[in-house]
């Protein structure tokens, strides 16, 4: 009477939601602040002033139908100009309005890559831990994910994995950086190397594989990590952006994808995506935040919270006696669990109210993620929960 | 390399588009004031103030994190329990929050009601003439459209026509009134008369028939004419809500889907809702909008424009010699062409700056649709060019 899949998709209860019940629940017990809820990527840093600023100062001042009419589908021609003028002063590019497309975030972004880009057998590689929604969306264009195991020593690429999984098949690589959940960013040296191996196989199989760059966390690298522009090292590359990370926007759906001239066939690419986004129906991203973020594309993202929790939390943990790669970008630490079963630890620490995510969610099974977009205060707290955690397991 | 079909979606250049652009490059050579623009449904009445103020208010006196912050997926339980409480004065329902499923206008509601219900072989009925978007969203999900031809005389719903085309195969029945391009308003009768059919074709295959009611232009109903709440006349019936012409915010995506109790299997269908709207990436409408249709609710839509440019319109297509049923809603006419070929006449019609949609866009050959959601100044100036252009059939 339905179409199952869609039923499953919508009403199996996901890892982070019971977790969430879980926290609800024990806040009523025992308190909302004694619970520490590390489960939740919803950023805590506030959206900054000049985006309330610009968002009244455009209701106040301009034409009703100017904000909130009809946009064309890829989106207003000036706010694409202004954007692509800033990815051009920012990472030394040279596109235009032509190259955007305005969406309504990183994962109607990255959607609308897949529905266009989909051919049947295709396969897309991405690499553990990774974001899972990535499984239901290239699943529901009919593609196959393919997942390059982890290299949890600085959960940059395992290259040898990587190379056996290339094929004939595969359209497209998903690179997440900074990541989620690892909070890595991956290097220079690295998308070199990435760059390489495909240009190779793009040779060998005399067709074209992408890399779909989905940057929502792009603007949250910290000192000493510079994220590279990937179309600088590599042709075929399709950047999704989102301002829910970085202007602390999550609810409100604006982001673009970046298609640059040198993508093999840029016409048809472009084509598709316009495609993909009129029947997913995520034409005329919302209009007023295009406006806004038009506005402020060159303002800057205020990350000293992040910067603040990472140190404090990662430092935490270490003293704990926990393994963990040290904070790089957005906002995630993901430990190394003190049991192999990242389940059963993340059970044992619902005890002290520590609330984490296993791994295995995230394809990585013996590790755990903690997201530490919350109070600094509520992880100043939970250290010593923490510590009472590990000596469990002495 | 790319999906095809997408490709096509994506740069096939529409009528309207086409139009669009003769428009343009007219009003390079002529002046703006000398195009007669009917082909755009853009609402040109100004988004009520009480919506700017809303907005404002909302942007200054709230935490940003309660505005911005991620909703649950469905949307704001506060601000879907405003517009249960809303739909139940209104039109004597008896709904709640866990009824509505908030989405980015009506587009996007009938999308995912689409990717919910649909199984393979399913077919989806629609009655000419048709908004024609429903063909490449209902295809995009494997489903087939078929096509009710229209009734001309009343653009209500030829019924041994339709009687005909259901099946074993039919899903769903997509309704759209006030029409977009008839610009008519079913009536009770239709609708009872309708719900009849369909409970009785649901005994005779033993599933349910969907009644999909796509109600963008419910606001826009003109005196004497009542729109029908279709749940109340039969049980099957998901309701796909936007504010885009209501409230004048079409580029903002804020609308909303209703599934009442009644719907046969009610926790299946919300959840396959659910589970579509994740996978098409429309989880979470836009925050702002969802707090600002909240609080206004119960305030009135202003369509004095619409029926003063109606009626004028109207009057004045009669007076030229055009056959065409009155206006009763939404801000469309869609009168019979004075020749068979409404290309040929539409392209006639340019040579007066009148732009017009040939009807077999919609479906309705031999007729066309003039939009009157523009200046009423503009409409004035256009009827002696009417009255020429029709003086050429004489």
């Amino acid at each position: 009477m339905v179409n199952n899949k869609m039923y499953e998709l919508g009403t199996k209860k996901s890892t982070i939601r019971t977790i969430f019940e879980f926290g609800r629940k024990r806040a009523a017990e025992v308190g909302e602040e004694n619970v520490y809820d590390f489960s939740l990527g919803n950023p805590n840093v506030p959206t900054p002033d000049f985006i309330k600023e610009a968002a009244v100062d455009i209701l106040t001042n301009m034409e009703p139908s100017a904000i909130h009419g009809y946009t064309v589908a890829p989106g207003n021609p000036q706010v694409r100009k202004a954007l692509a003028d800033s990815i051009n002063s920012r990472f030394g590019m040279h596109i235009t309005e032509k190259n955007l497309f305005m969406t309504a975030g990183a994962a109607a972004s990255i959607t609308i890559c897949f529905k266009a880009l989909s051919q049947p057998e295709d396969e897309y590689i991405t690499f553990a831990p990774f974001f899972p929604e990535y499984r239901a969306f290239v699943e529901s264009v009919g593609g196959k994910l393919v997942v390059v195991p982890a290299q949890p020593e600085d959960w940059q690429i395992d290259f040898a994995a990587f190379e056996r999984l290339v094929n004939n098949h595969t359209k497209a690589v998903i690179v997440n950086s900074p990541n989620n959940p690892s909070g890595a960013v991956y290097s220079e040296e690295t998308i070199k190397k990435l760059a390489q191996i495909l240009q190779a196989k793009e040779k060998e199989y005399h067709h074209p594989i992408f890399i779909i760059a989905d940057e929502p966390y792009r603007e949250i690298a910290f000192e000493g990590y510079t994220v590279p522009y990937i179309p600088k090292y590599y042709d075929n590359t399709l950047v999704c952006y989102s301002y829910s990370k970085s202007f602390s926007l999550p609810g409100e759906r604006i982001g673009y994808i970046v298609v640059p001239d040198t993508v093999a066939n840029f016409e048809k690419v472009y084509g598709a995506i316009a495609g993909a986004a009129r029947v997913l129906t995520h034409v005329n991203a919302p209009s007023l935040w295009q406006l806004v973020v038009g506005r402020c594309a060159n303002m800057p993202s205020d990350i000293s919270t992040y910067v603040k929790n990472g140190q404090l939390l990662y430092q935490g943990l270490v003293d704990a006696g926990f393994e963990c790669v040290k904070p790089q970008g957005a906002f995630y630490l993901f430990p190394k669990c003190l049991e192999e079963d990242d389940y059963a630890f993340c059970k044992r620490a619902q005890k002290y109210d520590l609330l984490l995510v296993p791994g295995t969610d995230f394809g990585c099974p013996g590790y755990f993620r903690a997201a530490y977009c919350i109070k600094t205060e509520t992880i100043k707290k939970s250290l010593p929960l923490f510590k009472k955690l590990a000596a469990e397991y002495k």
